[in-house]
């Protein structure tokens, strides 16, 4: 060829252990017990997940072994694909050397398997039947739903309401794959019926629907609860993307100077970057990291550091994270996946301790970067993808005014398959911003639990 | 790994070269021009298509190089994986060895971009500024839209009205990428007009939609046709499947006993079943070729081998091939880009010689081990690829009856993301199986053009 657009390695190349950021990361915040105020225990797990991921919930060891069966259903799609995007770099005239990870080639559409995958294999291990989990714009739903599938357990996804009226096929996908989907709030759980009866147009949220997929987990024995993002162990297992992109970027004789990934619970985000982190905390090069987040869903540029609860009813331990407080239910807007009240405690330390910056970004400026990546790369990306290429671009274009050029990566996080009502609405001008009203910002971050000043 | 699951090759083992079967295929019957009689020449065809292409639709040569500027398109996806099904196998208890080529790797999602990419090549080599086209499912209209996209040609294209109901995204993702579509017949050409008139709930066919997009192509010069199926050029293009297949199972140390293929115009079973029939043909290892048809389109086997036209309208030259008469209308069924009245000149002779068998099936069965398929090995295939399974899948349950361990290969030759509403169908046992009614495929093939009997 006559030139390298892919750098490709072979399947002996997945990596063998997940990279634990907890390891590198100073004075992390435990999880809390609201009832005890007492730091969480493997004990206080066990009832809604498998023993094994309980300890990767609250291990500080910095590499943990990835099991065989799960690096056999990884090669399926992975080691995934580092692309450079030359047709954009030439399109936007700049010398920076643009590069991507693409994780939509995974039959789900994103990179949710790599942690799906994990939980499916450790849950049935451990004997449970089935998985009970709440999913946004239904990446994660879809791939739980594939895992699950695989691994023969029954799944019961929650999907909030707003997206699972926006995107149809995304629930097609997961009955195709034999699993259950619900818009959420429902009627089925006491969580769901509360939120219903003080507001019946509810659109739904993250923070609901995992307060429905919570709740059937604690009352059932033989159903366990999957979270797609925010928790440690989710970013632990999504740490692949990242470590396979350090040895591409070995391969291509290059290194990231900047590092841009789209962030809702920072799943995403943290595997991407946190093994270009680790390098850099344990004395490797530098690298500045972007976490993308939306206009409308600021949580790491306008929420507060506090403990809080990773639900809107309350279920989960107290979580030290960035937060728009709980009970606020971000507007519909249209990438799903990043409308979460809160962020992943690893990525609200790395942003406290400075090794991550935050930009918040209008998803009509996303959309339009979506479009003209379509265009010039070939891929339509999923909307919560096309926050990291709307900074990867603006990026892009700083490194052209100020004649430098940098090596900038971006996380395209999904393809945009399912999500196509949504680049309608941006084509036919239907689209509008909403921000985020301090009002009631307000109001539910004066509802953060007392932990929160602890 | 355990298990070998994926044979990939490297981007510099992308074919050089197109495998022309022409070259070794006995007694090809020329194009005709249906005014003169007389055989079809590049100047006949230079209205419509570049001349670099027209050579290519009428070449004897074996080899045919593929120019530098498409593989290092092609590189983004290609070589495409072949996967060795085994949770498959598994779960059929199967002593066969089922390998399926995937090819929704795509930016597009099928087979369709390795001659979208090629004809928008030539076409913007000529300096051409729009092409038309006709669609089925859409797989081929937003291939072609995704190449018209990358070297900036305007796309137009007339998807079939059913499929344009049914599969509202394969619309979106057109427009996304910047081409305009039109629901077929409609009102823009005579031959939309004319067939309205007649029958105004005609719910369309792809030899409408060809009608309507030769028509724009003919009458104006800075537009050029792009066909998706059927032409020796396209199915030349899609050539390099098979010619990776070879060097995959080489790989694999294994060869295929049976290679099944999906049919509709034949361009996805003949690019992935003509480089080894090539190997057969010049005294290499033998092998069964199965193509796979809708029992509703049943072109091969209930169709006659005559000259026919490719469209409705006439406006083609005559091809000799298996056809149910251009006037016949197949039923809705979901695999719409299998809906087509004829069948590749180039399969219709490799089945004249007993090169390959044809096999037709059900809907239901189809969908059905599209489901089977997705559960087991993750990926959610194309309503016209679930024909290929179905076959494969009979094949394996064959093994195991006979105790035979052959090896399988079907091509899977898209992903069903667009197409999840006729899996949404069948889970809610809303599909009919339609049969093909024996009055109208009568009538229809008493419409063959006079030179059938040539």
């Amino acid at each position: 060829m006559t030139e390298q657009i892919k750098y490709l390695l072979d399947e002996k190349d997945i990596p063998t252990t997940w990279y634990n950021i907890a390891a590198d990361l100073p004075d992390l915040a435990p999880l809390m017990h609201p009832g005890t105020g007492a730091p969480i225990t493997v004990d206080d797990l066990v009832p809604i997940m498998p023993e094994a991921v309980a300890r990767q919930e609250l291990s500080r060891e910095r590499e943990i072994e990835i099991p065989e069966p799960v690096r056999q259903i990884y090669a399926q799609w992975r080691p995934s694909p580092l692309f450079r995007a030359r047709r954009l770099e030439r399109l936007l005239d700049t010398p920076a050397r643009i590069y991507y990870k693409y994780e939509g080639g995974s039959p789900a559409g994103s990179h949710k398997p790599n942690t799906a995958i994990a939980q499916a294999f450790y849950n049935h291990e451990a004997r449970i039947r089935k998985l009970a989990t709440e999913t946004g714009a239904g990446q994660w739903g879809s791939s739980l739903s594939l895992a699950g599938a695989l691994f023969g357990l029954q799944v019961q996804v929650y999907m909030v309401m707003v997206s699972f009226h926006q995107k149809p096929y995304r629930r097609l996908l997961m009955e195709t794959y034999g699993a259950r989907c619900v818009a959420s709030p429902s009627l089925e759980t006491a969580a769901g019926r509360a939120i219903l009866a003080a507001d019946p147009e509810c659109t739904g949220s993250l923070g609901i629907a995992t307060s429905e997929a919570l709740e059937v987990a604690m009352n059932d024995p033989e159903t366990n609860y999957a979270g797609g993002s925010v928790l440690n162990h989710v970013l632990l297992h999504q740490s692949v993307i990242g470590q396979e992109a350090l040895a591409q970027f070995a391969m291509a004789q290059d290194y990231p100077d900047v590092v841009v990934g789209c962030a809702g619970g920072g799943s995403n985000l943290g595997g991407l970057t946190f093994p270009f982190l680790g390098e850099k905390l344990r004395g490797g090069r530098d690298v500045r990291v972007v976490a993308a987040e939306p206009a409308a869903c600021p949580t790491l540029t306008r929420g507060k550091l506090a403990y809080d609860f990773g639900d809107t009813a309350g279920l989960t331990p107290l979580l030290r994270m960035h937060t728009l407080g709980h009970s606020f239910v971000p507007p519909s807007f249209h990438a799903g996946g990043l409308r979460y009240h809160g962020m992943a405690p690893l990525v609200s330390a790395a942003l406290d301790a400075n090794l991550l910056e935050a930009v918040a970004v209008e998803q009509s400026r996303c959309f339009a970067a979506g479009i003209q990546f379509a265009r010039a790369e070939g891929i339509v990306p999923a909307p919560e993808s096309t926050h990291a290429i709307s900074v990867a671009v603006q990026e892009a274009l700083r490194c052209k005014e100020e004649g430098r050029s940098e090596a900038i990566l971006f996380g395209l996080s999904g393809h945009g398959h399912f999500d196509l009502s949504a680049y309608e609405a941006h084509l036919g001008g239907a689209l509008r911003d909403e921000g985020v009203d301090q009002t009631r910002l307000d109001a539910a971050l004066a509802q953060l639990p007392a932990l929160a000043d602890a």
